[in-house]
């Protein structure tokens, strides 16, 4: 296996200023897996897993845009149940989600059970869950390459030390600006991000800075780099999911150390890819890429930005 | 004269988490004008002339500060009077100055005068100051390459018609995130470049995001960078105005029509210039840059973000 991703697999009701989207298919792993999946297919990967839970009431309609999307579900548990229901809104410049109601059901009681076939994948992503259950995934899987977490500021309220200690078994960490600040308890971003490194000793932290796009340490080497401009925002669910999913991707398309130059250009094909998410509701923004279109928007990305990459 | 500045010149008295610094030369055109002159210097630019009003307590100390750095001096007025004097504070991630208390004293009564060898300069650029003395400057000089006008809240807010027919006037319009999403009422700063940029015909927009860096409109070209990850800010006073000193100065080094890619690599000039403003209280961090450092820092920014420039 290439990428083995374990997180969340969700039902989303959204409400936007442009419009709302009620039960839609969510999710940290559905999101990075499907932008995986897209760069899959670029990047002519193998295989790459899925770890999760959904409910009897899961449809069969979005099982099938996993599995056409060529994602390997063999470790998606059917729990008798309820699937993981996510009521939220956004509102003015729609950098954060405002959280309604969030119902776990059968995500509640998940034990991550990593299948044999990913245990030695390339990447190991542990996306957006608790970080007990982010240790338990990497109790079970030894990445070739590398392993990443991601997280959200209610594990940093309620279950620092499990957060702590799961970032200091990974070789990256995702995290959002508010987290990272949070964590350092300074308000200076740069000097909240080598305070993070610090803490947990991680080789590379990548802090995602929603529409003022990222800035990531690999050792002492920063990267800054800026979002895609984006006019037609209609629902951010999920961008975060998909930036990190197109970094486990893209990081699995090697061997041997990640350079600087190899995350950088991993970086732009995330914030890229992220850029496709926000543009409709739900998956439907991520699901619907074409290669052509793609290619389009990232040769855009690196004019406007003065970047270049050479694995375009 | 390569380039004409006018603006404020002030003395300010600034607190920030990191101490204070009283009755400081400050003002939008002492930071342009210093950050211009640092240019003047590695570009082998003529002369780099200011615009502005003094009281007869402004200290020699401080005229030796602007004439040392090679600026042309002409058109300051020495007014019996008080110099503007601005306090203030920072406070969190300083991304905004609370302003405590402003006595304009001799600014009040300004009118610009352009001396007669300023006004066909390559750039003329207006830095903050009141919309109708914009124009009355815009009236006095048809600078050979391009204007430039900087605004703030204050003009939206109290005298917008005027700030528009100056903004319609200019080649080159410079405005923070703020003042962009007010003047075009979106949060999404995107949509706001564009409608800011058709509400007044502008050519060229140019909107700082402080530590979130520069998105800019040229023609229908984007262009956006990342801020210079800074970790020491000291006093963010006079960042902007650096900035677009920086700016007037690298664009008056060329002539004809200005390309993307030429405006793309002024901001990346007038990105890397600021963080050095920002390191020290009032002018000293810009007025202390060596050519070397500078240097050091472009090439750090563009391995940082991938960017290439041509001319460092």
């Amino acid at each position: 296996m290439d990428v083995l991703i374990v997180g969340s697999i969700a039902y989303d009701s959204i409400t936007s200023p442009l419009g709302s989207a009620p039960n839609t298919l969510g999710g940290s792993a559905t999101y990075a897996g499907l932008a995986a999946s897209f760069h899959q297919r670029r990047l002519n990967l193998n295989n790459i897993g899925l770890v999760g839970v959904v409910g009897t009431d899961f449809r069969d309609e979005d099982f099938a845009t996993l599995t056409n999307a060529g994602l390997d579900t063999t470790g998606v548990e059917v729990v008798e149940g309820s699937t993981f229901h996510w009521i939220g809104s956004y509102h003015g410049n729609m950098a954060q989600a405002e959280t309604h109601e969030t119902h776990l059901n059968v995500f509640e009681s998940f034990e991550p059970k990593v299948p044999s076939h990913g245990s030695s994948s390339t990447i190991t992503f542990c996306a957006n869950l608790h970080p007990a259950l982010q240790l338990s995934v990497l109790d079970q899987s030894t990445p070739k390459r590398a392993s990443i977490l991601d997280s959200m500021n209610l594990w940093i309220n309620i279950a620092l030390d499990q957060l702590i200690e799961a970032m200091k078994r990974v070789d990256i960490v995702v995290i959002n600006d508010g987290e990272a600040t949070m964590l350092a308890k300074t308000d200076n971003l740069v000097e909240a991000a080598k305070q993070v490194q610090s803490m947990a000793s991680i080789p590379t932290l990548i802090i995602k800075k929603g529409e003022h796009g990222v800035l990531a340490l690999h050792g002492d080497d920063f990267i800054a780099l800026p979002a895609y401009p984006s006019e037609a925002v209609v629902d951010p669910t999920g961008c975060g999911d998909t930036f990190a999913g197109t970094l486990a991707a893209c990081l699995a398309n090697d061997e041997g150390a990640v350079s600087t130059k190899e995350l950088r250009e991993a970086l732009v094909h995330a914030t890229v890819s992220a850029s496709f998410t926000l543009e409709d509701f739900g998956t439907k923004g991520i699901e619907s890429i074409s290669i052509d279109a793609y290619q389009g928007r990232l040769l855009r990305y690196c004019a406007i930005t003065g970047t270049s990459i050479d694995s375009s």
